[in-house]
């Protein structure tokens, strides 16, 4: 992998331990299972991704001392909970650069194993937004990616940039940064400017 | 795959992903959600069961523009919902449709990879249950399937009269024609008579 | 398998079962669902575990009869839930065998694949707890597992008994009884005594 994308790709796995981490507490969850939740938030989305794909094996299975960064992250999340709240922007950027790093690598992943636009949007989406969606089932919570503002899209969005970089004739570095850098400025500005798809709200009749 | 039997399975991914835009709908979430629900609802028992018995690569994977026909029908089911309410007896049928083949290629998909009865029966019932399964979990809901009209039992219907036809000789093509139909119809009359199987209903004494 | 292993592993699968049907009876789900989700608790925690590790075929694949042990388990338990509230410490028992057995079967199967302490660890308690983990999403409760007593961490222990025996240079029946009776001890003392580890609770200012 891509130097670059390994760097953000860390990143993206302690941004999102960490929040597997806080929705463990919120449901009052023991040491343990903060740990699992932050594992599975982590890298869930690309553990499925990869067993949709039959690419095996999993990067972690591989190479599973990044399963240490993800739990050391988790328990640095319960001494200090504070500093994910009084450092919000930064984190939402940390989850911004998470989520855009995810996007490319399932795009590249898909790429590799010689698939076209559409799986490789699955796999984008997939190992974006699937370790939040398990983490919101493990709490018995609606996926939240699915309510807020632009989340899943940004995955869309990192895929087809990707594609037209790729298309322009760049190199594979040039790809990454690009599409890594307009997916991550375009999920802050829709949380700044609480952009989002539109809902659809279907109540039956009683 | 028998051609009769492809067009059924169309018909059960689109109704599928209609259900899945639905309950989607029911929960507020936005088109994202929606295409995401479908696409689970629609062919996450098919890549479940292919999951779990090793059947690589997954249908979905190989034949990546049936996902595009799943979000067609996702988005139409969010700009006429009235359509589903107002004709909610061709959706039960087509419904039913949908079930009965999915449990029809589970079966042969077991029997395929050389497996027997009882795991026939699994990649049945993995195949026509767990989409609604997932979307059910996706959308914080105790599955429906296990607790409304015979539904799951379909699925192993289907699978033993797709053995008896077998054993009676009978051609690939009539076998899946009779048990598709045998199933349809006794889902239908299901629905219509209420039919169910007894419930457990276990509550600690407190 | 080790013999007496694969003697823990039927208690453990038929008390695992009987837990699922037990959940299934508190949501009022029919017969069905009950076999269903007795089948998911007692073995999905080993499907998942090789799932991700890509150890096909699975065990109850290539041994189908497994499957209706738990089905038998699970009708019983409709039959008879008395049995298991009058019984309730044989039952803690079997479980707490159950937990232990599985966990070092987890280790076995990572050990055999090549893999090191940390993949062990993982597929461990993946098919200790995760059975319960599906089970729990399944009937829309949070994880059980992570709230009480000692559980999880129960399936961590017998890894590391597990380990240190390998290096202290016993021989496999001798560390498969031993970090079997370590498990299974801790795990009744832990109920016994109330032993649990630090909860994390996190919940927002508003």
């Amino acid at each position: 992998m891509f130097t670059l994308l390994k760097i953000l790709w860390i990143i993206g796995i302690t941004a999102e331990g960490m929040t597997g981490a806080l929705a463990a507490g919120r449901q009052r969850m023991d040491l343990f299972g903060v740990a699992v939740i932050a594992s599975v938030t982590a890298i869930g989305g690309g553990s499925i991704r990869d067993m949709l794909l039959g690419n095996y094996p999993l990067t972690w299975v591989k190479e599973p001392y990044y399963l240490l960064l993800i739990w050391v992250a988790a328990l640095a999340t319960v001494g200090m909970p504070f500093l994910l709240e009084n450092f919000r922007v930064v984190f939402l950027v940390l989850d911004a650069i998470g989520l855009s790093a995810f996007a490319v690598i399932g795009t590249e992943v898909a790429l590799r194993l010689g698939h076209g636009f559409i799986i490789a949007v699955v796999a984008s989406v997939t190992t974006g937004v699937f370790g939040g969606v398990l983490r919101d089932m493990l709490c018995s919570r609606i996926p939240l990616v699915f309510q807020k503002e632009l989340y899943a899209s940004i995955a869309v969005l990192a895929t087809c940039v990707y594609f037209v970089m790729m298309w322009l004739g760049a190199s594979e570095p040039v790809t990454v940064v690009v599409a890594v850098l307009i997916a991550v400025n375009t999920r802050l500005l829709a949380i700044w400017r609480g952009w989002a798809l539109p809902v659809f709200d279907y109540q039956e009749r009683s």
